[in-house]
Formats: C-alpha cells, structure tokens, sequence
C-alpha cells in the first residue's frame, strides 16, 4: 500500500447546507449525483449523504456501528490490487466492511475498518486518472 | 481557505497497535511524543490518542460531542491568517469548538466544526514546512 490518500469523503445530513459552507470559505467544486467534489492538492475532498456512505461501506449509520463519518478512500490502478489489498489488511488486524465489488460507475472497490474502526474505501476507479506520484485529479464531469 | 489538507489524524486507542497495522501495510512513518506521522503524498496522516485529539479540539470524547475520532488539519503560514479563518469558519455556519491560542509547539491553532460536526484544526506550525503549492513535509525529527 503506497502512502497516499485519494479522496477524503465526509458524511453530509444535508449536501446544499455543506456545499455552501465550504463555498462560504472559497472553496469551489463540482456537484454530481448528489455528491460534491472538490480537488484539494493531490486529493479530493468530497461530500456525500452520511448514509449512504455508511452503507457503501457496508455499515448501517443507524445501527450504532461506531460509524465515524468519514471514509478514506485509497485508489489504485488495476482491480487485482484491490482484492490484494484488501487481504493484507484483514491479515493485519483490519476488518473487512465491505468485500471488493463492481461499482456502479464501473470501477471495483470493497472497504476496510483500521482497528480504530477509521474506514478505508480500496478502490480501482478508471473514471479518475492517478498521476505516477500517486496524486489523484477529479475529473471534468461537463456542465451541471 | 485554500482547497488543500495538510494532515489527517486519526484517533486511536493503542498507539501500538495503530501503528504496528500500518506498518504492516507498508507504511513507514516516525513515532514522537506518543504520535506517529507518516508522509503521504502531500499531507501527513497522524496516528494520536483518541482522547487527546479530541481534547485539542475543544471536545470531551467520552460526552457524548459527536466526536468521529478524524481531524483535518489546514496549515497556514501566518498566524493571524489562522484567526481570519476561524472567524470566517463561524460566519458560514461552523462551530468553533476551540479559539485559536498558541501551541506547545511553538505554533498557534484552533479549531471548528462543520456542519455536520466534522473538524478542522486550522494551525500555524512554523517547524512543519509547507511548499509554495500548499503542500507539507513531515519534518526528520531525527533518532527515536
């Protein structure tokens, strides 16, 4: 697992309220499917619905699983890597919240919780190019 | 406020084992004064005592605060611009959870939360370099 974060995703109640906080302090993104991106250095910063994040993480937020709020996702290049991944860390003491599936914008991607419980979405996603350094750049999804 | 992170830290509950999980991933950080700080890409992720973190956030974990065991750190060059920024934080809608004041590291912080209860420290750490494009190195701080 090479040392980078691709995307930090926060668990949004309400998206409009939260877009327009970080617009409030210059922050400036593109909303998507109910999901906002913001490109922040190397990384994206997104907001989503905290629900739906919980469940793409195979937790339910309402079920009082320690659900923090926050995923990590770490991106990597080939599908493979990601069941690898995923593996090593379940072997390390990890938990598997989620095994590694297709996703719905065609990428494969499963989920695992630290020994913290701080979730990390392994993700193989075409739609958004790493760089060879590893950084991360949301891509233009056209106009809204 | 700039679109960029400079830290991450994630709250644990044994050190240790926080960081012998990592380490089994392939991470290789430095371990000072009870945290441990890996690079990562442009950002540093932080391993820190979960009480403690969320005490530097003006937060009482074991209270019931909502406390999601995650801080986002954005780092700032001047002092007074981690005041500005506070200031700018309450006026869209976030909490400040803890004024700026200085730090035991001879740099000056705060915090707030947004909306939806997610934290930043906004801080002035004159001993943790940040690049003319906003990102920052972890400092060698030499032999454990």
């Amino acid at each position: 697992m090479d040392q980078r974060v691709s995307l930090i995703t926060l668990g949004v109640a309400d998206l409009g309220r939260s877009k327009a906080f970080y617009e409030s302090l210059g922050w400036r993104g593109q909303e998507v499917e109910e999901t906002v991106f913001f490109q922040a250095g190397g990384l994206g910063l997104v907001l989503w619905g905290r629900d739906e994040l919980a469940r793409d993480c195979g937790l339910d937020d309402a079920a009082g699983t320690g659900f923090g709020g926050i995923v990590l996702a770490h991106n990597m290049n080939a599908p493979q890597d990601v069941d690898a991944l995923l593996a090593a860390a379940r072997e390390a003491g990890g938990t598997v919240t989620k095994p590694a599936a297709t996703t719905s914008y065609g990428g494969y991607a499963g989920c695992f919780a630290d020994p913290d419980g701080h979730l990390w979405e392994i993700a193989h996603n075409p739609g958004f190019p790493l760089a060879d350094d590893g950084s991360l750049t949301i891509p233009d999804f056209g106009p809204p």
